[in-house]
């Protein structure tokens, strides 16, 4: 049974704290816009997918609050609200995406406040909606590029917990598992919060996948033994030429999958691609805390004095990835020409 | 002031007890060479020019019980303690490399226990002291080839830490400061024990040497933004042909140098040269404990089910290695041949 990661409950927003995986299992009630800003910026909601859906039922909280006033006061709740949750956290555009497609909803000079607050539910719902087929679609996509018997090596968590369900990197092994292949996966633990440790190999274990768990300084050894048939990672922002920002040490493996000639795919809705940016190189790349470098479960292990640099992201390269899994196909290069393409289609 | 690594006390060998740094400062007194090697096996010291010596200590230990007794008794207890100790962890060569020597040191049938005994503790305290000047020397050749300003990334600890003082690695950085060039180090934390966070970063903060603290995982993404000159590691063995076994993740390291066009040197005694391993797919790979990499300070984080991989050293083929920097000199390709000119020296 996969986890709900989250749940509209009609006046609240229901999360999974992630933060507490897999230890305990404490749903997160956000009752306001805030709260859910707050969720994101702290990771009890993560992946790109996910924050974006979280961030159009923040939109759609702040709208609840003024459902009985006027349309302009709803719009200007609604104005606030998409502010401060587009800037919960810089990557991932979905985010970004998701909350001008709540404001755009919003709009319509005729409306009153009910009618407006029921057009922002809709649209809230139907991105929540976009997001689980796609991940369907693009698993089944990803599934067709995974041999009977392959080994995936992933990062972090692009799983069920990372979307509303299924996930993107794992929904490609999903999907080739009920396509009745035998799959297994080697996770990175990803540091410093080890999302593949805590989430990735949770939901594998609960789904009865077999998955070997590595530091993230181990994959080139594990490549090197010719043990990893191809890297799938997630993405956070895809820029119009196929470079693509994810979870900080994706940039380690997409060089070491390409040394050992291992391919190396990245797997995300059209939601991710950022048709406005060129290239990764403009991708703000966030960064967090030094304690969660210095430290874990509140026990520092670093000695105090040493600096440290923290980045949430790096940016792979579009000519290190042979192949981007969306939900309207598989993008090959050269990915600005494919990726155009599939935004057409 | 630099930790006495280890400490001959006349009777006993004092360790450093480096799981427990930086938090806390322990002395562990070994009485016997069962106790060594627990040390060795446990990590209580470690790095491969540590364990070597540490290794000739045991057996003088297991000597220093035998010294009123028989020529032949005194043998046989330098003997099992030769095997045991070279039995306490398999990928160093230095382990093996040290205990020979000793056992070569008690031969001679006409000297009494008393004096194989004190021949080996002359020659203990030989091995000791060579080390300590091998750090010296190389550390000199090696500050050569930083220039001032420069910026390294190291892994794991080769520091004074990892040998008898001084170190390798570092023995380099701290050569070239002495020099009075400007260092900064980048300092990956080496997951799945935290060396790199634990020793390294504390043993330059208190060096007065300006340390980043990095996941292992972000090295690509400093690499990518030009902010490293060189990457600069130790060995645990090095076969004939240059390939490198050190501490899992190195690997990693020198695949991303080699794509970033960084160069990568390693930096080892001739004692850590195993000119009887023709190359490095024989040196054998130590695998630990699955919980080291599933918990953290007792605190498991990792769901129960996932299988774990722990390999303890990754092999660095020859061909991405720019330099083996050595106390006689500096190796460069073909490393073969340098490595085996350096030893006629």
């Amino acid at each position: 049974m996969r986890l709900p990661t989250l749940k509209w409950a009609g006046d609240a927003l229901e999360l999974v704290d992630q933060t507490l995986l897999p230890s305990e299992l404490v749903i997160k009630r956000c009752d306001s816009a805030e709260e859910v800003r707050d969720a994101i910026h702290r990771l009890v909601v993560r992946g790109a997918p996910a924050i974006g859906v979280a961030a159009a039922y923040g939109v759609l909280l702040a709208a609840h609050s003024a459902k009985n006033s006027s349309p302009e006061e709803l719009r200007e709740h609604v104005a606030r609200a998409a502010e401060l949750l587009a800037a919960a956290r810089p990557t991932a555009v979905n985010l970004a995406w998701a909350v001008r497609r709540m404001e755009a909803a919003a709009q319509g000079q005729e409306a009153s406040a009910q009618e407006l607050y029921e057009r922002l539910e809709r649209e809230a719902k139907a991105i929540e909606e976009e997001d689980r087929e796609a991940n369907r679609r693009l698993g089944k996509f990803g599934a067709a590029l995974l041999e009977d018997g392959a080994t995936v090596l992933t990062h972090c968590n692009a799983g069920a917990l990372a979307t509303v369900d299924y996930g993107t990197a794992l929904g490609v092994v999903y999907a080739a598992v009920e396509e009745g292949k035998n799959v297994s996966v080697y996770v990175d633990e990803t540091r410093p919060l080890l999302q593949g440790a805590r989430l990735t190999a949770w939901e594998l274990t609960q789904a009865g996948i077999p998955a070997t768990l590595i530091c993230d300084d181990m994959a080139a050894s594990v490549m090197s033994q010719g043990k990893v048939d191809c890297v799938v990672v997630g993405a956070d922002r895809v820029a119009a030429n196929g470079d693509a920002a994810n979870k900080i040490g994706t940039l380690n493996l997409a060089i070491l999958a390409r040394h050992f000639l291992v391919p190396f795919y990245v797997a995300a809705p059209l939601s991710t691609v950022d048709f406005d940016m060129a290239s990764g190189a403009d991708i703000p790349i966030e960064e967090r805390n030094p304690e969660e470098v210095t430290s874990f479960a509140g026990a520092r292990f670093a000695p105090v004095g040493v600096d440290v640099y923290n980045p949430a992201f790096d940016v792979t390269p579009a000519y290190l990835i042979d192949a981007v899994i969306m939900e309207g196909g598989v993008a090959k290069p050269p990915l600005g020409a494919a990726l155009a393409a599939l935004r057409r289609d």
